[in-house]
Formats: structure tokens, C-alpha cells, sequence
């Protein structure tokens, strides 16, 4: 599963991140993906060193600073898996960019990242975040709010540092787009509504907007042309709503313990994922029966659970998945071709095979 | 007071509110003041009608959007003093802008007021906000959270038009020092610490920031030399240092209830201001005092307001504002004399003034 396998801990910064993700995928037999991957680690080593000692400084300053940034060093403390800044050097990859800049995007997109989750861990009342205790119950949720705050601050200063400002326009519409993702999720809370376009809608805002803008951005700052930049930035899209339906599942399988949250925290959450949409088309009585349990304090969802994938809803999901999947890659052909372009499409597999 | 006088209700955008502190102020016999704001008045009609129109438009497509754009949009309806976009467009009176740069940073630097509002609402469980209850009452906390983080995104993309990175960097350490702030002043609430440095630390970030970014930016988009820039600079934190502590003096007074907000409401939030930190310091009984006090659900602060008046803490609080306010107006001293160096000295006056 790539949520281990690029999950690289900050005092092991020399360890290979990508070595472990090959390993994940030999483990399921995609050998010919753990081949593929090698490369991509052999390209980025230098550049996700520097990302894990830049993220390590600024959490050993956060850590002695306000309670602001106590908090975002307390989710910064916990790493994530890099999936977002290695998006920005897969796609600075295609021109010649300045190393200090496809740095300052790396860094930029991790913190918006960072960002996004201690405020929505807030608005999720969550608990647990990356196998902890979220950083607003350890400081409260003011705290992470601030921290949210100035996790932004930081990442905007940090992409202002490359002087382009279509990349920070990029940067503040992907943002926008996370807020209003947010707000719709937040107003739709609990109901179960179901509404493809609605949920359409959410993805883009919350997964897809910044996967666009990294695969943008690292093209763009590499001086790649415009056109390259709209077929990555497409593709950047895809790979996001790839990725958030694997994880729509992965929340409803046995293993989902493994994504470092609280299980079925989605449903708890009263979020219509794809598969509960899915299935709610095919059953509609299981709309009022996901929402009367969401609305319980220790609910039983096996029986829901049973109920789901009785529906097919889970293959509907991964089939839905595969098809975002194979239109990134499809859009790959248009680009140059050679190990940037082969690393990319590892990726886009990987993003889907974790939930094999 | 300021604080009702330049409250322009949008609906009456051609309504003056130079107008109404003029009558304030005449109010307080203050006529030379009075006469002087009436040449700021005529200077800003345009500019301030603008600024309303914008608004006004902002808050009607927010109060058809998304949940965190209604919460943007509730509080906009409820319009504040305008202060800092009065400040941005008399700095820039320095210089030869372009009318479209100004109207944008006095826009921003609303948008960015309105935001930490938003924010800090949320921070300080307040009930009431300019005479309304607060959006975290009327759409909830998490809403506010994410409407505050909208209306930051907007008038960072509302700086970014002007194609100014030192405008906008500068913007961004503003926010940053004002996260700061907050995060201080949320750590050692409820605790009423008596630390004249943490409280100007907070001073600093709470509210001079945003009123030295207002002057210095208004000078640097209008082509002012650096040495103008950073004059008008510093005469804004002083500006805002004043200001602040007036609103500390307001807090306790009287006439408290019309800032719109609770009356004693920092006492409540658990917050040290000036004059609670002069009276500890004459007499540290009152600490425990005051502690006990804002830990209760519905204190009587009668005994506490006659103990501190009767250290003379109000007084020495006014006589730090006009100390402020006396160091920004030497500071004009520097500046080119005329209609535009006279503005400046009326409204740092009325600021401290409002308190009388």
C-alpha cells in the first residue's frame, strides 16, 4: 500500500522511500510496476532528501515556536507519502527548471497538504491522523486552526520565492477550490444525498485541485510548454480522482485500519463516498439505514457493510477508479517519451494498485 | 466614535461617512479635526464608493455560493469602519497610482480584516460581531473556519493583480504576525500573565501589522521612495498600537456596548489588555482576582472595573495611545506637507479621540 510505502519517517531521511514502495508492489506481484518505480527512485532520491530535511527543519522550529506552529509540527512530525511534491519533480522533469525551484514547489504543495488537514481534521472532529492522535486533540482545535493558517503562509511564501506568479495564481485557485470542496462536504453532512455531480464536485476541490497543480506547476517552472502543461495538469486531475476513489474503498475494506485513520472514518464522518453511492442508486432504502447508523455514537456497520458490497458497489468503485486511471496514462502518450514519461505511469498505477 | 461614524451601511454607499465623523467629532468640539476631515471626505468620496460597490457585489455572489462564502457573506453584510482601506488610499495619495492597484489593496486589505475576524470569532467562542450575532452562531464554527480561509485566498488573488511580489510578500508576513498573535494570546488566555513584551508582541500582530501593511503598501504601489514607504510604515503600527489600546480603554469603559461587541468582552475571553496589566502591576491581588472572575460562567465585573479605575490603569492606557499617536504624527513631519499630510494627522487624532 503506497500509504506505507511512501511514508518516509523524517529521522530516516537517507532511507529510500521509493525502495519500500517497489517492495509493496512485489509483494503483489507487479513486478514489472517495481521495475518501473526503481527508476523513478534513482531520479529523485537528491530531490526527496532535500524535501525531508526541509520539512524536518521547519518542524524543529515550529516545535519550539507559538501553539500555532506546535501544531503543524505535530502533524508535520508524522510524515505523509510525498505523493504530491513527487508529482512536482515527475513533471519538472520534462524541461529544465532551476533545482531551488522545483524544491520550493515540492515543499509548497506538501504544506498546502499539510494545511488542508489539520483544518479538516477540525471540521471532521478527527481523532486520528497518520496512525496519531490528531494535532487538534492534542492542542485543541483553535491551535490546529491556526496551524492550518500558517502552514498556508508558508507555502504561498515559499512558491512567491520562484517569482512566477501564474504558478501562484495556480496555487490560490487549487486553495479556493479545497475551501469549496470543504463547504459543500460540510453542508452535505450526515444526509447521504446522493448526487454524482455533487461528489464530482467535492473530489475535484479536495484531491484532484492540487494533484492538478502539482503535475501544472512542475511543468510550468521547468519551462515546458503551455501544452504540456494543460496535458499534465489533465492528468494530474485524473490521477486525483483515481486516487480519492481507491481511497473511497480502501475506507470500506478490511485492510483500511492500514491508511493510519479510524476505519469507515468517511461514513462516520457522513461522507457519501462512491461506493456508498453506488450502492444507494442500486438500494435506495440504504440511503436512510447509512444515515440512521451515522447518526448513532458506537454504530454496528457490518450489516451495512455486507449490504454495500452485496451491490457490486466496491467494483463499480475500483472499475471507476481504473478508468481515470487509463485516461492518465493515455494522456502520457502525448508526452515525450522516455523514463520521466515511464515513471509517471508507475505512479498512476500505483496510485490504483494500492488497493489491490 | 470611530467606531459608529465610519460604519458605512452598504446599502447607503453614496451615504458619507467622512460625513458622520465629522458630526462626531464636532460632537466632541473638536472642530479643527472636524474641518480636516472634511478634506479627507471630499479626497476619498470615489474611492470609498468603490471600495463599498465591491464589497457589496462580493457579499451578494457569496450569499448565493457555498456554505463558507455564506458565512464570508454574513459578515460582510455587517460593514466595519473601513480604517485600514482609509489608511492604504491616503498613503498612496503620496504618489501617482493607478486607480484600479488602490482600489484593489484597499479591497484586500478589508477582505483580510474580515477574514481574521472570521477566524478569531471562532478562537474566542465570541456571540456578537458588529452588532450581529457572529457567523460561527449563524452557520457554525467550522463554516467560519473555512470562510475566513475564502475571504484570505480572495484578497491574497486581489493582491496579486497589482503584479507587486513586495506588496504581497508583505501581505503574507502581515497574516503570518497576526497567526502569531493569535496563537499567543489563545496560549496564555485565561491566565492574564502581566508581560508588557508578550502584550505588544500580540499589539504587534493583532492589529498594527495590518495598519502598517495598509500604509506602506498604499505608498509602494504609488511609486513612493523607500524612505516614504517606511516611514508611513511605522507610522501605521504606531497608528495601530493606538488604536488598539483605545479599543482597550472601550473595552472596559462605559461606552463599551457600542463597538457592537459584548461589553467586556477581552476580560471575558480571558485576554490581558493594557490597562488589566497596568492595574496587576499596581496591585498583583487583582491577577487571582480577574482569573477567578473570567472563569466563571456569568461573572460581575463591577468590583474588578472599580479596583482597576482605581489604579488609574485608564488613564495610563490613554496616556500610552496619545504616546503612540503623538509618534506618528511627528512622523508626518518627515512627509511632503499638505492636504494629504493633514488627512493622515486628522484620522491618527480621531483615532485616539474616539475613546474621549
Amino acid at each position: 500500500m503506497i500509504s506505507n510505502v511512501l511514508g518516509i519517517a523524517p529521522q530516516a531521511v537517507e532511507d529510500d522511500a521509493m525502495e519500500l514502495l517497489r517492495h509493496g508492489c512485489e509483494r503483489n506481484e507487479v513486478l514489472l510496476l517495481a521495475a518501473r518505480l526503481s527508476e523513478v527512485q534513482r531520479q529523485f532520491r537528491p530531490e526527496m532528501g532535500t524535501l525531508e530535511r526541509e520539512l524536518l527543519d521547519l518542524e524543529s522550529a515550529a516545535a519550539s515556536g507559538n501553539l500555532a506552529q506546535r501544531a503543524a509540527a505535530h502533524l508535520l512530525r508524522a510524515p505523509g507519502k510525498r505523493i504530491r511534491p513527487l508529482c512536482v519533480f515527475l513533471a519538472a522533469s520534462y524541461g529544465v527548471p532551476r533545482r531551488e525551484d522545483v524544491a520550493a514547489l515540492g515543499r509548497a504543495v506538501e504544506l498546502t497538504h499539510a494545511a488542508t488537514l489539520l483544518h479538516d481534521d477540525v471540521i471532521d472532529d478527527a481523532a486520528l491522523r497518520r496512525h496519531s492522535p490528531t494535532a487538534r486533540v492534542v492542542f485543541g482545535n483553535s491551535a490546529s486552526v491556526l496551524g492550518g493558517d500558517h502552514l498556508l503562509v508558508e507555502a504561498l511564501r515559499t512558491v512567491r520565492t520562484t517569482g512566477s506568479a501564474v504558478i501562484l495564481d495556480g496555487l490560490l485557485a487549487a486553495i479556493d477550490s479545497m475551501i469549496d470542496a470543504e463547504a459543500v462536504q460540510l453542508e452535505r453532512r450526515g444526509t447521504f444525498t446522493v448526487s454524482r455531480e455533487t461528489y464530482d464536485r467535492v473530489v475535484r476541490g479536495k484531491t484532484a485541485a492540487l494533484f492538478r497543480w502539482s503535475l501544472a506547476s512542475g511543468a510550468a517552472i521547468a519551462g515546458c510548454s503551455q501544452a504540456e502543461v494543460e496535458v499534465l495538469g489533465a492528468l494530474g486531475e485524473d490521477l486525483g480522482f483515481a486516487f480519492q476513489l481507491v481511497d473511497d474503498v480502501l475506507d470500506l475494506s478490511a485492510v483500511s485500519d492500514e491508511s493510519g485513520k479510524v476505519p469507515l472514518s468517511d461514513v462516520r464522518e457522513g461522507k457519501l463516498t462512491w461506493p456508498l453511492l453506488c450502492a444507494c442508486e442500486a438500494q435506495p432504502s440504504l440511503i436512510m439505514t447509512i444515515r440512521a447508523a451515522a447518526a448513532e455514537p458506537d454504530p454496528d456497520f457490518s450489516s451495512i457493510l455486507s449490504a454495500v458490497r452485496a451491490t457490486g458497489a466496491l467494483e463499480a468503485t475500483e472499475a471507476r477508479a481504473w478508468r481515470f486511471a487509463q485516461r492518465a496514462t493515455r494522456a502520457l502518450d502525448s508526452l515525450p517519451p522516455g523514463v520521466t514519461t515511464e515513471a509517471l505511469r508507475a505512479v498512476v498505477h500505483a496510485a490504483v494498485r494500492r488497493g489491490c
